[in-house]
């Protein structure tokens, strides 16, 4: 096991009706002028964003609204929202809705006290320093950012996805109430069940050695999500599944499963061009990407993906033939993805073969490599997309 | 799932070597004057105690030191530490050793700025409102203490053994080398895995239905303590197993594996009553006990258990009789911890029989209940002691 640190701060609230609590944590957590952040319609249509105001209202707690972060949220409403918050010496961000808006209140809480370009932070040029502290009302049970110290934005000038990382920017409280996901499109629900089993499993595929301790909460947080999407896909209503999915979102990401150990993550960076050019939920591109990735770098560690298959996929070890089961851990895998109603090929996406060239060259790779647990260069990442045709 | 909070906001740091950073992570929590509080020799022998003092000396911190903290801590060392505390204006505790001396110094920690008798706060009389900060560098993976916001403490006047609970005393920093666990005698790196999984089956055997996330995690926990222990047993210098363990001690019992559910507990009612009347060790003590409370409980929750023995020891589950299923995974939970040198009855730790009646009446139940999974009255709790028999 490698030397770590685990730091998890954020105050976790959960559970139905939650969001009535917003205004006494943010005073527990000294906000006195909030910027409420949010998406398009649906938190504004559901009465979920009145809710919060009068939970600020009640407290005597000053706010203002920017609404309109959409998903693969873009570096145009950031810079609006960082001149707001300057002019309404916010103190104090809640964001409300998914990963979209947590990961442009992010952005937002970086820009305010930075005298450069928030950017900065996404392409690798500043450290970010401070930050005007954030909180979260969950809608969305998908991308974990509620609980983790990242973020990702899209630069609209060139579409680049890029990603931060940050512990000022670990939300200091997280509410959590899985009703508020029971009106989601089941597109949406699976979009999210995705997600979370690929934020584990960048930190699953790893080359350092005898981690069981987190190899095993991996793997209880798939076999979680695996037993508990399709009851919330067959029954939107079916509170036991949707706080189960929400907070396995949760544990997911904040790093609890991953530490100890070489991460991965070229899978997400794969998938962020294709989200980026074709604007597809960033779920649905990884169900098309992650099992492609596995066909390509299963032969590094057989012996990894036959305990894939067999402890999370239920599958018989092959002791001959391990490669045999691994290969059907991939394979249950991607048939669970479709059973889900996933996309798993480019086609099913809109994106085109003749486009491999240009995500080859967005994902900024030049003659370097992504990834830990396969170092992979240009060529890699290229057959890798067509893999996924 | 029940409505929950979680707040686990433990800075840890993790690996080898890392007592080093004491210092400036004393100066990170804004520690100016500091209690080492520590256990007997070995902390001392070792050489750990003056890495740390070097560590503390470096960054410019002052400290004074207590040592003396036993196994089973005791009322009249806190009431040193509180004296000595108040004496040096002591800002800042750290815990140097294994549950023992941190439970002790979280106890000093919350007498300190409280004006009347600290048992307040053990007794239920009193709810602590504010405590010095403490911080740990552990030195025995068992207990979990250095992620949790309890404390258990004898009182030497009638050995009474209690617990208390408050977000006061939840370490605002751990450190975690498992190094430091290697010089353990077996007995006590045996110990420390009963007491992790036991903390893990007090949550786990729960009323509370369809918290998939949590039970996952539970057994993900128990699975990783039966594959490491024997390795670190068998080869005490065995960093991976040490560092599995370790983290797993911390993850059984800072709740991430107990949010959302009723929590049971009686198990460790009834041996902190054993190991206070016959100063053994609280892991043998669980060894004891864990068992004669399953084999009592058992037919509240057949499925329950039989899903223990599937999924955590293994066992082919009897679709005809459950029941068989339920009791082989009780069995082969048994012949474990025969198997890593534990006791699982009365005479293999000088229990007597004859002391039942007195071991009942100190756990002071009266006429109520002790737990939840299964409310024990005085007579089901007598019927468990017999069956450690």
């Amino acid at each position: 096991m490698k030397n770590f640190h685990f730091y998890s701060p954020t105050y976790f609230v959960f559970g139905k009706g939650k969001e009535s609590e917003t205004g006494s944590m943010v005073s527990r957590f000294n906000g006195t002028r909030v910027l409420l952040h949010y998406g398009t319609g649906s938190v504004v249509k559901s009465g979920l964003l009145d809710r919060v105001k009068a939970s600020l209202s009640k407290q005597g707690i000053y706010f203002t609204e920017l609404g309109g972060a959409v998903p693969n949220p873009r570096s145009g409403l950031v810079y609006d929202g960082i001149a707001l918050c300057r002019k309404e010496k916010i103190d104090f961000i809640v964001a409300v809705g998914g990963g979209s808006a947590i990961d442009s209140a992010k952005a937002i809480a970086m820009g305010v006290p930075y005298e450069g370009d928030f950017w900065d932070f996404y392409s690798g040029k500043a450290i970010c320093k401070k930050a005007v502290p954030v909180a979260t009302i969950l809608t969305i049970a998908a991308a974990g950012s509620e609980g983790s110290s990242s973020s990702v934005i899209t630069h609209e000038e060139g579409n680049f996805k890029r990603g931060c990382t940050s512990e000022h920017i670990r939300p200091v409280f997280s509410i959590l109430n899985p009703e508020l996901t029971m009106s989601l499109p089941n597109y949406q629900t699976a979009c999210g069940a995705v997600d979370m089993m690929a934020h584990v499993m960048e930190r699953y595929f790893t080359n350092t050695q005898e981690v069981e301790i987190t190899d095993r909460l991996c793997e209880g947080i798939l076999l979680t999500v695996i037993k508990e999407t399709p009851r919330a896909l067959a029954d939107a209503g079916d509170y036991a599944s949707r706080a189960n999915i929400m907070w396995a979102g949760m544990v997911a990401h904040n790093d609890v499963c991953g530490v100890g150990r070489d991460q991965d993550w070229s899978t997400h960076g794969l998938e962020h061009e294709l989200s980026a050019l074709y604007d597809v939920a960033h779920g649905a591109g990884l169900a098309v990407m992650f099992p492609a990735w596995m066909k390509y770098v299963m032969h590094h560690d057989v012996m990894r993906f036959a305990q894939f298959a067999v402890r999370v996929w239920g599958c018989e070890m092959n002791f001959q033939h391990p490669e045999l089961t691994a290969e059907e851990g991939i394979l249950r895998y991607e048939n669970f993805l479709r059973s889900i109603g996933m996309p798993v090929r480019f086609s099913e996406i809109g994106a085109r073969e003749e486009d491999i060239p240009l995500l080859v060259k967005q994902t900024g790779i030049g003659s370097g490599t992504m990834g830990s647990f396969v170092k992979l260069n240009a060529q890699d990442i290229e057959k890798i997309y067509r893999l996924a045709l």
